[in-house]
Parts: structure tokens; sequence; C-alpha cells
């Protein structure tokens, strides 16, 4: 009766998200800030403390005057779009099957097996495209027997894929398959079992669209784009944890401030860190994290789907559902 | 006569819009502030002002040196674009109704009976969608026995969505109904009640959208980017209680002002939660917030239409409407 | 022979359109600028003057210090973006009436008044659904019975729309009118007048895509934004009246300049209320403003354009228009 | 054999283009700059200097201080996104032409004369367009007789356009020759010259998209925003001219370099007059600058092929083309 | 069984790209940067160094408070958001040829060299196209012969192609195998080879939309907006390497990290050129940087997949792939 999550376990959730994608880099950011800190106060003599502050206070001169935001704002900004455009085109399964069964004949006594042929290459097809961008899914199936034993492939088709002596097998296995529904459709029509022959073209532009919509998920923004950013927001939160500006306070009480509670650079700190986090989900959406697609749910979906179908074409409303209709 | 408001009134209506949105964090916010003012002038000694004075004056280079404005507005602005496609592809049940409707012969029998089932069913899984992400529907709506009482849901289809023992009921309740639908349109083929055999196709491909529509309204901006936002804006806003730039300004009545009429931190207090407030509403514009779309409104909107169908059906126009027609 | 304006026209219009959008925000921040610079220089004691000169560089610093601009910039440019969508998604009613036309069988008795009617209906739509949101149509058609005189509505239409025992009523009129053209299809397939039956889906079609974009045209940013924005603004620039940092500069020359030639302040306080003026203009795209969407051109151009179509229903290329024909 | 300009010469071409864009204004700039600096060290006496310095200084501060290129850059990204999106969906002749004349039963009599008007009608509906907005383009065709001498339009088509009497005129010319195109395509159903019934629908249906094409090409960003960006970039120019902030610098070396070889406010200046023309160019994208689109040789590629289009009418592959076909 | 690369590879990978981007920037950089330094300690008298200390603060200054980042960033963005559609939009041959062989009666006997004629002319047109933009493409055929030597072209057409006294050749060459392609529609409707006949406008229409998409890909960002952009970044970064504030360190220390150890200068330079080189990568997507779209091994995958289309249509799923179907 819940479908949804109450909101305040969703707050405490996403701070979980929050705190799992930062505890690492803050630790490291606390620990080298305090041994500064340390290393200033106990470790130096007066020479190396004048140094020490004349250099802390060029660095901090840096953080403040260069727009590294700015930088920052702009990738997390066009890796975000990028990521709800993916979400939005990310190709689904759904829509094929649910066609092509309704384009067939209803009592075709062949009909129940191709209907389930068609949904399981689909499916196939979708899993052989993810997992080439997918960590977890690679997971799940490292290899076609893996994909065999989720029922997903039959012995037969593993044997045609692996093939190696066969031409087919130079092609992407995306492709075989795909090639495989469409000789599919081709067959459907010579043997006459679309309820209408215009039926047979909206079949092979919907698998031709399915097709085109699985290429696209694997374009992505270039990976050096993203390593050049990380590059130099590390080397930002590295001159952070030396950035103090010791020299311009001679109140003691705030360089104390300065010195043992940061908290005015760790939240700095904190934004780019975060920032750069959900910029590199978005480049990335198929990952691990929390906050990125689930495709192992999306996958599960699409084979809890095909396995639906066949009641599709075969269940009648007025007898297998409702008793009550017209 | 008058189905819009007078621009004074909506003048009016969306100040206390902006009002109910930020007049607690302004109370907290001007309590705070002033506390502090109280500390300073009546509850210190002379090293704690001076430690006062030069504590808020580090905090004041923080709110002026780094560019807290460019992440937020980054995101508002990304947040904003997301509300506008949201708006534009949030599902409607009226075409997918109406063009069912518009297919099935005239003079039917059953074909009342039909299209009111058919519209009823696309406003269930309409319904059942929206429970999902729009907190005000589902206190509308907290179980299935509800929608039964407003009509919607037949006794005999609740059981259904609700048997624990089918096999159905594992698949999400949207889809069950989706089904329904997609049955009842190759019913509707065997029985020969489209004008055209094409239709079915036309029908089918439309409720596949109306599907894909409704998934993608689910699927939002991850809510751990805003959780971060939130944090920081929130951290910058109690920075701002605190600083006040006391030492740079000998002059007495400044300090009096910067004191007492905290008007200028007041206004980047104000732009920093209005814009944050924006960008959360229009990162969860399903919510109970007044610049929200109204799902409630929509929802009774597409209950009405599919009342309406079923004279659309019925009618018609040189008897039924108008007496003057060629 | 000169449909388009000479550069030289075009460019002294566009000033035109800065000088009223900025003349009476000018006046008033010239007025209060120069009255701050009397009172200084012939209102005060020499305290008052001390105080007047702290104050006005405390505030002076805000002006500065704060990024005012990147709020306003991103304001403007999701505006402006939106304007462009809606430009471009707004409804017509060429599309519609023309293909309904163009399906129609020739020859048919009736033909020329189910277009006529047709034709009227779809404009009547159109004005219902810009009613709501435009002014100046709003103006022009204050009511029904303003609409009846311009001969878009029928006596007996009109009292359908006003009847307020009638059920149908409790609808928006502008779906009200929808329905009719529906039924009008649904007629026109009933009494076989398309040329091929395939025509009336296209119909049914080519109407919903229609309803659905009058109900996007009604969507719009929300207004409390535009709210906040504005105050900020007006406080930005009252704060640009008072600011003026009269104690960096010693020198009397500039001082005078300060005191008497605003053009610096005056030139900020520009950009603020122009950029402000066109991110508003384009959150509301159908209002007075000379760089609106001029509605009520549209609207005219409708008008034509329906009855122009009863020319495209009868006429014959070879004998109505040309005679060269092959 | 070489349809691609070398990459050295596109390197120069486009530092052309650049020069050309820009080297009046540099002029005036660097006269306005070098003559005040002969008025600085030669002209004034001691206290003219001393203001001077104090006026420079003070405009310094605020070309230092305000966003001005926040404001550019967003003008410039606005611009430069909404002339992408014109490029994609400029209105092209080829596809409506190619679709009717494939469309047409082959071995018609009348056919290709039939192709050939549609053909120039389209191209005709095309110019008529394109001379509201586009400079060159109504230089090549200043009137109607233009238009016919160059072949494209007849002495009675123009008659028609240029009857006053005849009330169709009062509508744009470019609608009055879709109609025309419509009442072909009515006539062609009539006559039963297409292949297949439906096709006639698809054809309105491109004629309308056309023409809904050719209506967005008009549409454009408010003139009156460009007009204000650069009535600020101009001002900010004229200020760089003025600032030099002399009294900061001691060294008689830098404030030779500063007196005489300004390449810092010139590089400055520099950005400000090239962003602002590439905003410029991209709002109005169909002028006389190299940047812009170039619709001179779109218009020839049009003509030339509505002219090939005969001959995709008449010709078999292979009879006229090939002789080793199957 | 491993399409996917390990991500530590890469990672590294991603590093070796970056490293190529900007060694040998970063070698003149550091080269300058140090004669620089060398020259000021060893090369000058007291009075050189006062005024390279002046000069050099100076610059200082520009880097500083110009906001050089943002134009940058917004150039950047609006290059990486233009890629995106490019990918997404970047024609591909599978659709028309698949769609092609799909819409053809089966078992004709002409059947598999009409296939095969016409994929082979949808790869050649593409080929032809991708030429104009793309240099490594253009260096794999740097003439017709190189493609006939591919097996792509046959004799005859490039006879065809290049017969100067031809009228056709005037036209582009991609538009004249285009023309092939409609002409070899026209050919299949005529000899009745189509499935159905409705077939035939959906082949035109795909051909269409390839030939649009054709065009699209070679429009592009102004070339001399990027002309623009890299002055300006080439200039900041010739001050980069002269700008340092020796003046305001008296410390003998942070002089020598300045002098010797220029990090901070570095980093500013490494991320204007990494993030230019992205901007002009993507502006310029079908060049030869490892972060480009790779046309070549597109082009290979258009050509293998026509040469299996062949297949596509002779193959039968039950007698050629499969022996297990229903």
């Amino acid at each position: 009766e819940a479908p949804t999550v109450p909101d305040a376990q969703r707050f405490g959730h996403s701070f979980k998200i929050i705190f799992k994608m930062i505890w690492k880099h803050s630790l490291v950011f606390l620990i080298c800030y305090f041994s500064l800190t340390v290393l200033y106060n106990f470790g130096l003599d007066e020479e190396q403390v004048r140094n020490f502050e004349a250099l802390t206070s060029y660095l901090a001169r840096y953080t403040r005057t260069f727009n590294w935001m700015i930088m920052l704002g702009f990738f997390t900004n066009t890796a975000l779009q990028r990521l709800f455009t993916t979400q939005m085109t990310i190709p689904g399964t759904d829509r094929i099957t649910t066609l092509f069964t309704m384009s067939l004949k209803p009592n075709l006594p062949e009909g129940p097996a191709i209907v389930d042929l068609y949904a399981r290459w689909t499916v196939l097809a979708w899993i052989l495209t993810f997992r080439i961008i997918c960590h977890p899914l690679r997971r799940e199936f490292p290899n076609l027997q893996a994909i065999q034993d989720s029922g997903i492939l039959l012995e037969e088709e593993k044997r045609i894929l692996l093939d190696e002596d066969n031409p087919v097998t130079v092609t992407p296995r995306p492709l075989v398959v795909i090639e495989w529904m469409l000789l599919l459709l081709k067959e459907s029509m010579k043997e006459d079992r679309y309820i209408k022959e215009s039926s047979h073209i909206k079949n092979v532009e919907a698998v031709m669209a399915f097709k085109k919509s699985c290429g696209n998920t694997i374009k992505n923004i270039p990976y050096a784009v993203i390593q050049a950013v990380v590059l130099v927001v590390y080397w930002f939160c590295t001159v952070l944890t030396m950035a103090r500006n010791l020299r311009a306070f001679k109140n003691e009480f705030v360089r104390n401030i300065i010195s043992y509670f940061p908290v005015m650079p760790y939240i700095q700190f904190f934004v780019f860190i975060a920032w750069l986090s959900f910029g590199r989900a978005a480049v990335n959406p198929f990952g691990n994290d929390e906050s990125d697609i689930n495709v192992m749910q999306l996958c599960e979906a699409h084979i809890k789907h095909s396995f639906r179908l066949k009641n599709l074409y075969t269940n009648n409303l007025d007898e297998d559902v409702f008793r009550f209709l017209p």
C-alpha cells in the first residue's frame, strides 16, 4: 500500500548519499589541514613560521581571486542537462514488444511462441547493449552463459553469438539480435500473421528507433573533460588545505578559529567536492552510485514485462480478467 | 465572465506567496542577528568585543569573496528549465480517450459503456501514477478504497489490484491498468468496432506514449543534489547572521545601522532563500507549494473530461447541440 | 512594395522602445540621486556629513561585492529561452483548418458552410484561450457579446456558452468549442464527406494537438519568481541612488563628478532596469509592451485566414485563379 | 576535386573576418586613448593633471568591479543557441517538392509541367519569405519584376500578386503562393494524379510544415534587447578609453606602458567588441556579415534543385542514368 | 568477451589525452616563465628590477580582476551542447537501408541486387558528405578512385560523377547519389516491388530525412568565434607568464616559490588551455583528436552493415538461422 518513501526517510537517505559521497575526501582534507596547523604551532622555528605565514597567505589569495566556481558550475550544469536527456531517451523494451503483440492476428496457434521469442530477443538486445556501459550489469552478466542461466538466451542462440567462424559474429552482438528480430518481422509478414499489412513497416520502424536509441545511450561526454575537471578540483582542494590568511588577523581568537575550526574552508571544500561528484555521476549515469540510474532495476522490470506479454496476447478481457464487460 | 484574476490581485497574491515562503526563515535570521547585536553591545567585556569584531569581520570576508551565488544560479537555472520541460510533457488523459472515442464506429450499442470504461481506466492509471510523486494527491487518495469511493475504481477492479495471490499484482499498479486498456483495444479490434482497422495501431501507440510519459514524470533531479545545495545555502545564511564588518567602520552612525538595521545582509539573505525556494519547488513540481503545478486541479479536470466523453460519443452536432447546421 | 522597415527607422524605433521602458524609472532614480546630493552639500551639519559619507561608502561596498548581476543574468536567460519556446509553439489555426478543408471531398453542396463553421470555431477557441492570458485581447473582447459583434460567434452559440443551467458550461469555454469541432469531425465521417476515411483520425489528432498547444500557452514561469527578482532589483537600485564612495576620493573634481554627473551609477542602473524589463516581458509575452508578441495582429491574421479558407475549398486553380494550367 | 578549403587558408580567412569586424572600432578606440594620453602629458597644468588622474582612477575602479562580462556572456550565449536552432529549422524547398514529385503517377502527360509549377512556386514562396528578413536577398530582388526576370515568377502570377483591387492581395504574398500550391494539390487529387490517394494529405501536411517553418524564420530576438546591449558595451568601451590607474603606479616605466602601450585595456576592448559582434550576428543571422547564414547561396541551391526536379520525374534509372541495372 | 575497456586503463588513457593536448603549450609556458625568472634574478640592474617588478604586478592585477573565465565558460558550454546535438543527429545509413529492404516483396529475383545497390549508394552518399568536413576521411578517400578501390563506387558511377560535360555534375555529389536512390525508389514502385504501395512514400520521406541530416552535419559554429576565443586565451596565457606579484611579498621564501615553482599560475594556465581545447574539439567534432567522434570507425560500421543487408533480404529465420522456430 506504500509505494513511496516517507519524506523524513528520504531526507535521511539523501544525507546518507551525501555522506557516503564525501566522507573519505573530508577525512583526508581535515587530516591535512590539522597536520599543517600542528606543524605551524609546534614544529617550526621563528623564520619558518614567517615563511609558512607568507606562503599560506599567498595561496589564500589565489583561492579567492580566481573563478574556480565558474568552471565547475558550467561543467556540472552541462553534465546535469545531459543526464536529463539521457533519462528521457533511455531505450525501453515495452513499446516495441507491445506494438508487435498488438499487431498480430489474435488466435494464431504459433502466436504465444512468437510473442515470447520477440519479447525475449528485445530484452536480450537491451542487456547486451547496457553491458557495454553499465558496470553493475556487467557484474550480473559477466558472460553469455550468465545470460543463458537467467533464461534470456537459449543454447542455440548462444552458440551462434559465440561461433567465431560464423561471419555474423564480427558484428556487434546487439545488432545480431536486432537482425533476428527483423527477420522475425519479415517472416510474420510472409506468413500473413499481421492484422493489417501496414503494421509491418510500423514494427520495422519501431525496431530501428530502438536500435538508434541503444546506440545513443553509449555516446557520452568525452572522458578527458571529466579528468581535467577532477584534476583542477583536487588541485584547488589541496591549495585549500594550505591556504590560511593568518597574517591578516592579528587577533589570537580568530587565529585559533582559523587553525582549529576551519569551517569556512571546509564549506568551500564541501561545495567543490559535492558539485564535482554530481557532475561526475551525471556524466556516467549508469554506474554504482546511489544517485545513478538504477539499470539493474530497469533490467528486472523489462524482463518481467516480457513475461507479462504472453498474457497480453492470449488473454481476453471479458473471459480472463473481468466478467462484467459489455 | 472573469476567468482571469485582475493584475492587482495577482500582484498581491504573489507577494503573499513570497511572504509565506520566507517569513519563517526571516524570523529566525533576524532573531539570530539581533541576538548577536545585543550580545555584542551589552554582554561582552572588552577583549571579547575585540574577538567578536575580529571573528565577524573574518566571516564577512568570506561572504564577499566566494561565489556562492554562482552555484545557486546554476542550480536554480537547471531546475527551472527542468520544470518547463515537465510542464510541457506532463501526461494528459484527453488525447488518448478522445482518440479512442473518435475511432469507434458510431451507434454501437455497447459504445457508451466501452468509452466510459476506457476513459475511467485512463484516469485511474493517471491517478495511480501521480500518487507516487504527488503528496496532495496521496493525501486525497490514501488507498484504493478512496479511489473507489470517488467512482474511478470498481469493486471488482480493486479486488484484482489488491489480490496478492494473483501473479499480476507484482507489476506496478498503473501498468496493470494500462494492460487492461490494451486488452480493451484488442477486443475492440476483434469485435470490429473501429471505423478503420488501422486505428487499432494508432490507439496502441497513443497508449504506449501515455505510458512512457507517465514513466518520465516519475524521474527527477537526484534528491541529493538539492540536499547539498540546501546545506550550503543554510550554511551561508548562518555565516551571514554573524558576518558584520564593524572594524572597517569607525563611524558610530554606520555601526548602528549595521547593528540595528541589517538591510543589506537581509537582502542577500532574501535573494538566497527565495532563489533556493524556487529551485526546490522546480525540482519537486508536484508538491504543496502555491507555485507548484496544481495536480489536484489537473486531476479534477481529467475526471470531468472523462465524464464529458460519453456525450462526445453519443451526441450528434445537429440534433443534440445545434439546429442550424447544414 | 516595402514590407520591411528600413534599418534607420528600426534603429530609432528600438531606441523609442528602450526609452519608453526606462524613462519613468530613470526620472525617479535621478531625482533621488540629486536630492541626496543637494542634501549632502547644503542640508547637513559637519557631523551629519561624516555620517552621510560613512553610510554611502558602506552601501557602495555592497553594490560592488555582491553578485547581483549573476542572479539577474540567470533569470533573464531563463526567461528569454522560455520566450523562444513560446514563440515556436504558440498555437496557430491555419494548420488544422487547412487540413480539414483539404480532407473534404470537393463539390459537396454543404462543403462551404462546413468549412466556414470549422474555421470560425477554430478562431473562436483560439480567442477564448488567449483572452485568459492576454490583456490587450481581453480589452478588445471584454465579453462574449464583443466576440459576437465581430462575427466570430453566433447568437445560438453564445447562448450555449452562457447557459448556466446547461451542465456543459462547467467546462472551460475553449474546451466546449473544441468539442463542437470534434462533433463536426464525427459528423463529417458519418456523412461520408472525407476523401479518405483515414483523414478522420488525422483531423482528430490535429485538433488534439491544437488543444494541447492552447493548454501549454497558459502555463508560465511562476509569477512569484518574477516578483522576487523585481523586489531585489528595486532594492539594488534604491541602494544605488545612495551609494557614493566620496571618502575614497579626496579630489574635489572627482567629488563633483560623483555628485553631479552620476554616469557610472546610472549605467549600472540602466543595465539592471533594462535587463529586468526584458526578463519580465519574456515572462509575460502576451502583454502590452512593444517587444511582446503582438497577439492582436496574430488574431487578425487568424480571422482573415479563416475567411480565405472558403475560397480554398470552392476555387479551382484552373478556373478561378489561372488560365494557363496544363 | 577539392570542395573543402585548406586549413591554413581557413585560418587566414577567419582572421580576416575578425579584422573586418573590429578594425573600425579599434581605430576609434586607439585614437581616443592616445589623444587622452597626449592631453595628459602635454596639455594640462598641474591641477588638471591631478584631476585627470583622480577621474581616470575613479573610472578604472568601475571597469573592474562591475560584472559587465556576465551580461554580455549571457546575451551572446542566448543568441548563439538561437542561431543553432535557426540553422536547423530554416525552411528548405527540397523536401516538399521531392515528396510531391514522387507522389505523382509516372508517365502523366501533364506531369512535367505540374512538377515544374509546384517546384517554382515553392521557391517563389521561399524567396518572398526571406525577402522580408534578409537584406542581401532584398537587394537581389528589389521588386516582383526582378523575381520575374530571374524566371521564378510568370507575368500572370505577378499581375495577381500586384493586383490591388483583388481582395486576395491583402494577405501576405508568401501565403498567396502557398494557397496556389494547396489548390494545385487539390486539383491533383481531383484529377487522380496521385499513386495513392493517401499521399494527398501527406503533401498538404508537408506544405503546412513548410509554411510554419517560414513563419518561424521571421520571429527573432526582440531588437530592443540588442540595442540595450549595444548601448552598454559602447558605454563600457568609452569608459575604457579613459580609465587608467596612473596613481596606483608610481613607477615611470609602468606609467609609460599604460600611456603608450595600452595592451591590457585593448584586449578587454577586443573581447567586448568581438563578443558583441558575434551576438549581433547570431541575432540577425540573415545579414551581410561573412559569418552569417549565406541566404544567397541557399537561394541559388533551391533554384537549381527546382530545375533538377523535372529530371527526377521524367528520368528512368535504367534508361536515362545507368544501363547495368537488374 | 570484453567489449569494454577496464577503468584503470581508461583512466590512464584519458590522462594521455590530456597530456597530448597540453604538453606543447605547457613547455612553451614554462620556458617563458623561467626565462623571465632568470632574467629578473641575474640579468637586470637595480632600476630594471624595479621596472620589472612594477610591470609584472601591473599585469598580475589584470589576471585577477577581469573575468576571463566567464567568456571561456560560456564558449565551452555552448560548444559542448552543440557537440551533444551533433552526436545525436549525426546521419546514419542503417535506418533507410533496413526500411527499404523490409519494404520489398520477399523472393524477388532482382531483390538482392537492388538491396545491394541501394545500400551501397547510401554509404556512398554518406562518405561523400563526410569527406567535406572530416579530415581523416578525406585522407582515407582522397579522390573518387580511392572510393572505387574500396568497392563502394562502380566505374560507371564514377564516370557520371566526374563527367564535367554532364549538366548533372554541377550539383553537389552527395545530392547526385541521393537522386539515384530516389529514382531507384520510383522504379521499385513502378515495377510493383513493394509489399504495400504506401511504403513508397515512407521510403521517400526516409531518404529526405537522411539528406537533411547530412546537410545539418555540415553546418557549424562560425569559425571566427573560435579564432577570437583562441586569440584571447593565448593573450591571457602570455600575460600569465609575465604576471607575478613580487612586490606584494617581501618574504624571500615566497618570492622563491613564485619564481621557481609557479604552481598557481600553471594551474590557471592549465584550466584555460584544457577548457579551450575541449571547446575547440567540440566545435569541430570530426577531426583527428582522440576525443572527437571517430568517423573512420563509423564509416567502417556503415560499410559492414551494408554488406549484412543482403543477408537480411535473402535469409529466412527458420531455414538459415534457427531450426527451432514455431
